[in-house]
């Protein structure tokens, strides 16, 4: 085949490097805690909410999907309670066009949020004003809200109870390693899920996890 | 923090080290193929059809947004044009239902598809119905043809132009490494057309690159 | 201008003058049944599902919105609580993909679905199979339901507790008249929410409101 | 039953006469212009681009369908191309995330539009930035424009090259007609596609349509 790009083969081989020394960087422990605190919310019937914008809405609907369906399904005997807030245009837009995007999800989350639920919000700068809004609201209310985010980790990072952070420079890289995070922490919830320990032997200190240490 | 599973690090690292060692066994020619095939489309002023159901649908709409806007704003003279196909839900639902949930892109098509464009199916298994359905159909009127997939390939592999086939018994490693795929290509793509040099110097071979073997 | 369809005007005042007659002919007292039925969820805390396919998938969007933001937002102390649940795309389409179209609504309610709320259905015909599926398995739990339905009414007509039937053989002129339903009710809430009378002065009543006569 | 609203007939019937006297004051050679308008985009083979903010959003997602499937399927040798421009999610919210969301729909149309091809705003005000600007952008490429409004029009009315205005000072009752008005522009088309006549016997001036006064 002719190429019209010289030495793409390096190019390729460049990005797939990153994606691979940015997952040996993962703060793993972080990764832990975020399960243990979807496995808190589960038990104690909380909501997830899930949400994030460009290709970070398309990961939030895809996660939603993951624990909605895939941790749910298949004959168990207690299903996860999953929103995603970038999905039910017509109420979006309307909050868009008549008050601000930047209260697309704070608004949303006015409707139903408690603070026995869970605001997992998704953004590679960390900085969108939707974003912040959101978690300054949940915050104010004692939900329990995760960030994941890129860059710097932006304000997101800091205003976030548990924040799981891919240090890199990289739009792209950061969405990547949002979606393997959340793949990860569905993979190890499945297995136990399956094992039934989770449900059958909750250990006494689950309702502790709820004031988990940033 | 007290954990309620043991050994979650290594589970985690399990996984991650799945997807590592996915990554390494990438074909990488395949990707430079994909990145040919996508700006021939381009330069000829094709449209590019991406579709998958459940997480992949998320893909789909995530890699479409790549080319509509990363690819395509920021003072660049030419625009890609790119549907989802899985995003228009009346649409979709009224196929589904008045038809069947297997013509739903298929049906789609048929309003929009040329031989000038290109489509992209997005499949783990490669084998649902509504994928296979759509590339037999855009096979049929010579339209270019991808399949991404995962597990043995299933009949994607086979019936589409270019496959790129992720070779894992895994649907979130499948999953994850279609992300990071649709990434690589635009990252190739975009470090090319901010030089200019995709626009401004097209190979002379650009339209045998339309008849590209698999 | 010259015309390429004589009569037009004719057939545009045909289709006017059935949309007309079919508002006159509406049964006042389902509305006010479904008003009275939709302030009792809203008064225990329940939440409200609204679902349709293809066109009714639109106007389930719609009313969900109006429910969140039209009726919600403006300074009022209490906000309603919907889901649509044709909106979330990855979820459905693994349920569609991996189990049926069919469950794409029941397999959702799983998850979510209580003796405190409400179902409403939105079916043309009144007998896809989602819808119906959907319906069967809300009653069975004792969740209260309700059906806008068009044509005789179908199954969806005869398996909710209040089903508002638009009765007319023309899939547009349901369409129409669905909206335009839950337009009134949304007016007639809002008249009222707004007058503070609905939260402050709630009828001793309204508990027996959930086990409305159909 | 006992009822918590008193009178609450006369409010439902109050809605429902407006609904009928805004019905009686429709424009119908308005309606029969854009008839011709769409059949004339049709023939000549462009697309047709459908928009909206929240409830409108829905209406254009449901148009949109009404013309991909309804007026495309059941073996007619020609089908309509259109894009509901308010549905693809990544692509939307990344342009307002990282633009504005008053450029949602101009960003998509710079992607796409081409002098052959026809859009369709919809917004109850009239006045939505975004709907404004894409609605500038249209005409400023010589692209036909129509525009469905309520209220006093806008700006939107002044703009479009075609305005369907639905003269009364009420959301709710302008979406409901645009809906009523969408669908008798669908069912006068119907009829005559399935006679063959548009098709078969074009009239020699269609191309004169294109240049419709307002």
């Amino acid at each position: 085949m002719n190429a019209t790009i010289d030495n793409m083969d390096q190019e390729i081989s460049g990005y797939l490097d990153k994606i691979t020394s940015t997952i040996k960087n993962l703060d793993k422990t972080k990764i832990s805690h975020l399960v243990e605190l979807i496995l808190s919310i589960y038990r104690n019937d909380g909501t997830i909410f899930v949400f994030g914008n460009g290709g970070s809405a398309a990961t939030a609907g895809h996660f939603c999907n993951d624990l909605l369906k895939g941790l749910s399904h298949g004959g168990r005997n207690k299903r996860f309670k999953a929103m995603c807030l970038n999905e039910n245009i017509a109420t979006m837009m309307s909050i868009a066009n008549d008050s601000s995007y930047e209260e697309i999800f704070t608004e949303q989350l006015k409707n139903f949020l408690t603070p026995n639920d869970l605001v997992i919000a998704i953004s590679g700068s960390g900085n969108s004003k939707n974003i912040i809004h959101a978690l300054e609201y949940s915050n104010s209310i004692n939900a329990k809200t995760v960030a994941l985010c890129g860059y710097d980790g932006g304000n997101a990072k800091k205003l976030a109870n548990l924040s799981i952070h891919v240090n890199i420079n990289d739009m792209e890289a950061s969405e990547d390693l949002h979606i393997i995070i959340f793949h990860t922490i569905k993979r190890v919830i499945e297995n136990h899920l399956c094992l039934g320990k989770i449900i059958n032997n909750p250990a006494p200190q689950e309702r502790v996890l709820l004031k988990l240490p940033t």
